[in-house]
């Protein structure tokens, strides 16, 4: 297997409700901003990850639509769909083709246009990452799972409403640094608190938004990077990808992410990296309890201390780890498919020096973690600059 | 890069309209009759071809659904979308796994169902293989596109309806000789240019039908193979993708596959292998104008021969090159995202010398040919008994 850096990066220019975009529009501008970064004109194969154009706007076959649109044609293309870590899926996937030797310049891309619809057709494509039949189908939504994982965790370990809200207000004050962010403005812990109750004890302002937005991150070979790049070089140490159940109600402890738990331990392993080796982190925090729930099940902080570590500073640009300084999902906004590329967009903008304001000093060393669903599925990649 | 042999195959029991089973359970049906015939009770690694569950059934997230209902988490599980290649290209990310080295035991596996929905319901999620917003959103469906390609074909070669029902003829007598295909019964020429007209020259007889069904192929390195296997074995000499554009509009000409010729010429030279090799072959016939420009694309006939292949008896069982022993799209049946890996179930039957009644005498080489859309993506492997 060969060393993989990833030589350009690119989003488009602003993520959330983009009417005047299709979806092959807002993924062509964050694409050709990735090779524009890179400082190349072509690649030898693509991944898009994408969870539901077919329920968000009625189009499907995206490789061959985003090939096409790119005027790339005949490079290979092929769309991957893991729900929420569709695009964390699209980064493996460029990563395994790239180290294995069989292409050389790999575009890794995510993508989801999903403000066509109405609110309840989004609540129900975004349903069909749970299990549908035996979740959704019975009238059950995300919000609502989200929540239970909520309550278990408040009964289990004591975490306070208070303490979910401060998630949101940490990861707010960093999205405010972000030019792309859908929502880049600062909140308080009392608007969270008396925003709209979504499904107790989760507000409005402890979940994640509906945005169009669209990341790509090109890789190659480290030799190759070292050649022809002139920025600062980020390898991938490693990449991991591990499954769980679907079904929230199939797991004996709410509060544990076992697909990230494995996930993190397989990527831990490849990078012959700790927990303590980071020096910056994006996670999946569709809700506020979701980025605590990761933060356990990563290692980074003990079980049931996921709460106290926003309202504590530590995971706060400053912190000891600081934790979704793009603002997250929360602010920086959540298109579904793109997610999981933009927080290696983030990540290399950390590593590389290049995140203005919100820069974290001196790293080195960062990790993504995004997941699918109510974690029946996480892909973890770990980065080093070199 | 490993060698990669084909250790298990399997289908669910019959494909055709499934009203007692779910989209999981044909799945699992399917993925354990796979490993069954490999002898292996676990793997490394999965994925899942489909084109859109989203637009039939209502769910996403399939790798994370299959994996847990296979019992098999916290394997990593992802699925993959490219229209109706979806299968070809989940069988391709499969081989490149095991040939990286990064897993042993990967299970490519498709899966579609397609009748839960009503007719109308199954075009508009059909369509989504097409540049929607050009193509169908502008009243034309695929049986329309593939009327097109006809027209051009007769315009251009003077090929003529009889030599398209001919294909369907030779695929349902194919078809009748296996036991899974939706529709296991012969038809005559006159039957089909009689049945309805659909889109002009196209008869529905001419159209590959609504399928419930899965298939599932367990990959492993050629070398483990030959130690656990005691069934004859089946190596994967190439894999090859390309792209094409998604809009038939886009072409200069219609009876062109461009991105069929292109995969075909690089699976050639990754197998060192031509057309005259090969001995048996299972391809996208999805219309039977698509058989007849896919051999074109392919190079076993000649552009514009493709028409008499069928009517003399080339590409029947007992001719110089069987095409679609299984049936093909047309009589066996075609869940779109099952269809792809279904054709290597095939192949491998044959090579494997397992083919009963329409076993190809003597077959060592063959190749499978899947494609999305009206070719906006191929996928082409070739395989040999070793």
């Amino acid at each position: 297997m060969r060393d993989v850096a990833i030589l350009g990066i690119g989003l488009n220019k602003k993520w959330g409700e983009l009417w005047g975009m299709s979806l092959r529009d807002i993924f062509v501008e964050a694409a050709l901003n990735a090779l524009d970064d890179a400082g190349v004109d072509h690649f030898d194969s693509m991944y898009v990850g994408c969870m539901t154009s077919g329920l968000f706007v009625g189009q499907e076959h995206l490789g061959s639509l985003m090939t096409d649109y790119l005027g790339m044609n005949p490079v290979p293309a092929t769309r991957v769909e893991s729900a929420c870590s569709s695009g964390g899926t699209a980064f493996r996937l460029a990563f395994i083709e790239v180290a294995s030797g069989i292409s050389d310049l790999v575009l890794a891309a995510g993508v989801e246009k999903m403000t066509d619809v109405s609110g309840d057709e989004a609540t129900y494509a975004l349903s069909a990452a749970s299990d549908m039949e035996y979740e959704a189908y019975q009238g059950i939504t995300f919000p609502g799972l989200y929540a239970l994982i909520a309550r278990a965790h408040m009964a289990q370990y004591g975490t306070t409403r208070k303490q979910l809200a401060h998630v949101a207000v940490k990861n707010h004050r960093h999205g405010a640094m972000n030019p792309v962010a859908q929502y880049p403005f600062e909140i308080t812990v009392e608007e969270v608190l008396n925003s709209v109750l979504v499904a107790d004890p989760l507000h409005i302002l402890d979940c994640s938004p509906i945005t169009d937005g669209a990341a790509a991150a090109l890789l190659c070979p480290l030799e190759m990077a070292r050649k022809i790049s002139k920025k600062p070089l980020v390898k991938v140490l490693a990449s991991a990808q591990a499954s769980g159940t679907i079904a929230l109600h199939s797991r004996k402890d709410l509060t544990r992410l076992d697909s990230t738990a494995r996930a993190a331990e397989v990527a831990y392993k490849m990078a012959g990296k700790t927990p303590a080796d980071l020096h910056v982190v994006e996670v999946h925090d569709c809700f506020t309890i979701a980025e605590i729930v990761v933060l356990e099940a990563l290692g980074l902080v003990e079980p049931g201390k996921g709460g106290q570590a926003a309202e504590s500073g530590l995971t706060a640009l400053g912190g000891r780890i600081p934790v979704n300084t793009s603002g997250g999902l929360k602010a920086k906004g959540h298109p579904v498919g793109a997610t999981g590329v933009a927080q290696v967009v983030e990540i290399t903008r950390q590593l590389r020096g290049e995140a203005a304001a919100r820069q974290v000093k001196n790293a080195r060393v960062g990790m993504t973690q995004n997941m699918g669903g109510t974690g029946g599925s996480t892909v973890v990649h770990i980065f080093e600059a070199v």
